[in-house]
């Protein structure tokens, strides 16, 4: 095996750890939680979604947070959007990059959006156009790359016509998103490594929920893929619709802690992002799957105990 | 990567999953237990401990339990002991094999025997001797192999040198223990690798917590390095004391779903060993981590989903 020196890490929390929850923050506790993020160091920020007030009510806010947040120098903020009405919004709240996404299933795009993935991507056109023009960047994201609630496995050649989607539109930064919590190491080793040698222009993202505990699993397989950036959510907020009360999005300490570990640099202070990660599980009223904030980093563990012989390695 | 195309999986939940419950068992439910991991199909299960009944109680009935199940066709029972009166117990017990355990911290073996690791090894010969006269196999283990709570990080030579202490005793098969789960998955593969480099005659098994959520990660890093041979236990019983409240051992059907989504064989039926689980976890009367009892298994998100279109795959 032969691991990267240094991964770049994206913090999804503020858009798909809260985006579902039910207990609404204040825009104020946004705001703190992506100011607790930037002490961080985090340099990679997905601040909200601008998408429509009622169907997610969470996210009505992004305008607020962003604008009180504002541009940080070497910072990039990035929001989700659907449509035009998307863009047009971003570009009055000031984010640096907004990501268009689609499903690799059909019926998972149909449920979510209403329209076929050839449908969505046809909208994607005027998107790039309007966001381009105001000087923002453009990604993109692929949701059910590696399974679909309601298609199952999903062939790679559905991937590709997307992946190509995307490349026409000028697009050359890719999540691929394993939505449900399916994937496995070898899909993901696989898969990843097909795209990589098709489309080596293309940056790819992964985006990886730890539903079924193999999310630390797949971002090894996607580093010897070759993969350098991966997305994770404080406190391992935002689970997966289909099994409710399973872990959601891998937690971004969790990703970090094992990193460290291994000597890979990510640039994020691990006790900072810890912090911020409690907040949240204060501010959401819930226990959520951290692994790291149940049991501590394993330095800790050499650390704290009363003993006399510490060598802490 | 190169996945293997099998793997054999040990549960060591009778024994390693049980043996810091609060909550006794009694020996008509532990019976039931292992009754229900040989339904599933598995050949090698740690059924429990020969130690001193007041040292560990929940590991007072072993001999009843292994009496009550009686040798299998192609299945290897194997027990933990700590000394010549273990061994004496496990023959008369009927169990195929003894586990000899030792740790790689001189601190934790301390505090956990009472001896120097060099002790502990010296009072191994005997047990070899006395268990190999009877016909039962031998294998040994190293706890802490991957860092320890006192010490931190362990240098290699600790563990070539207790390696090298099995070799001369005629112990070629080696359990590699993660006991307070701070393993990462660079360290599991560049240890194991170093390992079976120099020692290509001895058959590693790997132990892993899953602590700190990297067990899964740490399996992959394994079988990259060229292990075959894994511990889990049912439920993920079996925590890590040090970490009250963490995730205890990896749960087996965790690894198990996993291995099964990677086409890796293990020849056990998923299925019957969730029963298992989800029976073990009731008799403990707590929940537990095991990622699969909560979220169900890949493919049964896809099989459930009301919709007309399933593809199942």
């Amino acid at each position: 095996m032969n691991f990267p020196k240094q991964i770049t890490i994206c913090e999804v929390g503020p858009r798909d750890g809260l985006q579902n929850e039910k207990k609404l923050l204040t825009t104020e506790e946004k705001i703190e939680l992506v100011e607790g993020i930037l002490a961080a160091g985090v340099k990679h920020i997905e601040i909200g979604a601008f998408v429509h007030p009622k169907a997610v009510p969470p996210m009505a806010d992004t305008e607020k947070v962003m604008q009180a947040i504002g541009k940080r120098e070497g910072v990039e903020f990035r929001a989700l959007i659907t449509n035009l009405k998307g863009v047009e919004r971003a570009i009055v709240a000031g984010v640096d990059k907004v990501k268009l996404t689609v499903s690799a299933s059909k019926s998972h795009n149909l449920s979510n959006f209403n329209r076929t993935p050839e449908e969505s991507v046809a909208t994607f056109e005027e998107c790039v156009k309007a966001a381009t023009q105001a000087g923002l960047s453009v990604s993109g994201a692929i949701s059910t790359t590696f399974g679909c609630p309601f298609e199952g496995s999903i062939p790679l050649e559905q991937i590709d016509t997307l992946v190509n989607a995307f490349r026409a539109l000028g697009i050359k930064e890719i999540s691929l998103s394993d939505t449900t919590g399916v994937a496995n190491p070898k899909l993901v080793y696989e898969r990843c490594s097909e795209l990589i040698k098709r489309y080596p222009d293309v940056t790819y993202h992964l985006h990886f929920h730890n539903t079924r505990g193999m999310a630390l699993a797949n971002i090894i397989a996607g580093m010897e893929a070759g993969i350098l950036h991966y997305d994770g959510s404080f406190a391992g907020l935002g689970g997966c619709p289909y099994a409710p009360g399973a872990s959601g999005n891998i937690a971004t300490e969790d990703i970090v802690h094992m990193l460290e570990e291994m000597n890979i640099c990510t640039g994020i202070d691990l006790d900072k992002l810890l912090d911020v990660a409690r907040k949240a599980q204060k501010l959401v009223e819930h226990t959520t799957d951290s692994a790291i904030l149940r049991a501590g980093k394993s330095s800790e563990l050499i650390a704290n105990k009363p003993s006399g012989q510490i060598k802490k390695g």
